[in-house]
């Protein structure tokens, strides 16, 4: 997966303050990372070997550790274990209760004990992580830590997993409150993504990753956005599967086009040594929003809040036309998707974008949409600015009856 | 420090279990790391500017975050904020009482506190790091994990942190026994070398430091070998200093050499993605026996006492002729190092080597002395081998008044 290049070491090269018995060395070298992400539907059918390939190494059979949601298991542990008995995969189960509120360095330390336990060795036998966005970015983080780098394969089952947190390189957790304070840039070997999954998913956690997909539309696709305007409500509704009717064919093309553009902006960036990033939109106020409004806000609704907010600013600013803007805000409420959140005080904003800035080291280098399939990057965006965005944006809600503040639970199917 | 580089996206890449609605993309990208090491004596006289460079960003002032071991801030703590007020530098110093028995996450999270109250940027305000390996390996990893990577700095005050701990890419903490089990490769953008700071090393910490550079000398350089067995005692009477007499002289090749040699061996395998690592000559039995042992063998304390059973592995197996054999031992014993300790049961060493093993994902790769100066690596070892090894050593020790056990605390200048 990785490779260090051979560099040649330069030697001794005196330089900066030259004294006596002063010596300087340059170490330089190249990791090459590369990664698979494939979209493989019924992945526990025992006819698809997919899975057992995927976890079966060439060398000596070991026991595989497999990390899972405590509700993918109740849906889907009963299943699995067929398949890999079927397959002859050795494993143990380490099911884990994963939510934002456990997003912390001891939930990783439980996978960490789960891998001694086992035994697992350093290359060779990837950790399968099945489960949200918030157990694959866990399962990655103990990955990233244990040894300095073991391999893990995601297996996401939440579309937000599938489209957004379990195909990137970054893992992580929450840290005293700050959103994924601490974390890595370790992606999975693999990760196979089976839409399936979804039908069990319910429909707040759908729309939940139909705002990652509506962000991606915003920034870079057009066409992304007019296939969710047009059917984003049937989406839910048939839980992206697949069908002979328009919303089931427009479904895999919504799938595809949302890896695609995820990752197509993700690859020339993966350690972010550019902090000017077009899927930051939606992640400059929400941080803040999220770990604040916790639990009430899913990951994807904050986002979503802040995305609503920085089209106000974009369309005070003239980026974004008041018919556009229209569009954008009918898709969200197609999406009984959140603009709005009582924790949104201008205090609590001119915070969020401090943190935010920090941690583009120093720059706002803030997205806004300019069309839509567009973005610029704005660095000047004032306290003025951002309450007057809200200020519309509480006005806007109260004419509309957008809905303010989902339900925390809302799990039904 | 690093870069990623565009790299094409091959797009839908259908290819595994083919199926209708399948699709899959490879992700590939290049990470290029840079790091600099620098011997640069009387790094804290106001007159020599390389520390104030180093910390000081281009863009706008930031307060900088110093984390920096207790005995180091009792030593050199007024020199060091005389030197950054004298340069204009702000700065918070965060204190640790860094030692093998908190080498655990928990000071990680220490050191994470610290840098949320200073609000360290995401990349123009490297933390500095001053103290010795366990000190630079907390800082390390707290760098890494800290946004998924900010920079940090370098400066080791003990040798082993000069030669071995403070100038590769590895850091880590310790979890549940197990010695480095939790770890990120990030090396520190600088380390800046001052030999003075030896001065005032304990001679016992000195002799752990020496202990890594006989493991240099042993796999690869005769001559780094030839200039400890002339100057061995010498060396730690005179703390490594440089002067007009022949250890004086040697005292700079020798830190100039172990340098070389370990970046050397470092460079093209900087994210271990080779497991036959000569500098894991040493390593092999040794985290057991450190762990097992603490807080009463220093790591290069336990570095030698492996060194010794592999020396003696090496020449039952003929690799090391009795002549060098003797000379190997005699080192040892100018540096006061010990060769063996009463943790080492055979049961213990069993345990050690398969959890090598594991380190080694499934093979010995042990490196074995050829000569001195060389080495091989050897997969088949027997724990029968490894009984006679130990009993050997237990014979010689007894026969040659080996220092055995090391009194835990001997911290006298």
């Amino acid at each position: 997966m990785t490779r260090a290049q051979d560099v040649s070491l330069p030697g001794n090269r005196p330089h900066g303050y030259a004294t006596e018995g002063g010596a300087a060395w340059r170490v330089s070298a190249l990791k090459e990372v590369s990664y698979d992400v494939m979209v493989q539907p019924q992945l526990l059918d025992p006819a698809n070997p997919a899975l057992a390939r995927a976890v079966k190494s060439g060398a000596a059979p070991v026991r595989q550790l497999i990390v899972i949601d405590t509700t993918v298991a109740s849906l889907y542990g009963e299943q699995l274990t067929a398949y890999l008995a079927g397959h002859d995969v050795e494993f143990h189960l380490c099911v884990i209760d994963a939510h934002e509120s456990v997003k912390v360095m001891d939930t990783v330390f439980e996978v960490v004990d789960a891998m001694d336990a086992v035994g697992v060795p350093r290359r060779h036998a990837p950790v399968l992580a099945m489960g949200g966005g918030v157990l694959t970015d866990i399962v990655g983080l103990a990955a990233s830590l244990y040894r300095r780098a073991t391999p893990y394969i995601r297996i996401p089952t939440t579309l937000i997993g599938m489209i957004d947190a379990g195909i990137g390189s970054k893992t992580g957790v929450n840290f005293r409150e700050h959103k994924n304070r601490l974390g890595a840039y370790h992606p999975s070997s693999l990760t196979l993504i089976d839409p399936g999954f979804l039908t069990t998913l319910d429909a707040r956690h759908l729309r939940n990753g139909l705002a990652e997909i509506l962000k991606i539309a915003l920034i870079k696709d057009a066409e992304l956005f007019d296939l969710l305007a047009a059917h984003g409500a049937g989406l839910v509704e048939q839980r992206m599967q697949l069908g002979e009717d328009a919303v089931g064919g427009a479904a895999l093309t919504v799938l595809r086009r949302a890896v695609q553009g995820m990752l197509e902006e993700l690859q020339p960036n993966l350690w972010e040594d550019h902090l000017q990033r077009l899927v930051d939109f939606g992640h400059s106020f929400s941080p803040t929003i999220e770990m604040t409004a916790l639990p009430e806000l899913l990951h994807g609704e904050a986002v979503c809040v802040d995305m609503a907010l920085s089209s106000i600013l974009a369309h005070h600013r003239g980026l974004l036309t008041a018919a556009e803007f229209d569009r954008v805000f009918d898709v969200m409420r197609d999406l009984h998707l959140p603009v709005l959140h009582p924790v949104c005080t201008p205090e609590l904003m001119r915070g969020a974008l401090a943190d935010t800035v920090k941690h583009r080291d120093g720059r706002q280098h803030l997205p806004l949409p300019r069309g839509i399939g567009d973005a610029v990057f704005v660095d000047d965006v004032t306290q003025q600015e951002v309450e007057a965005a809200l200020f519309t944006l509480g006005e806007r809600e109260r004419a509309t009856q957008q809905p303010r503040l989902r339900r925390p639970v809302d799990m039904g199917v």
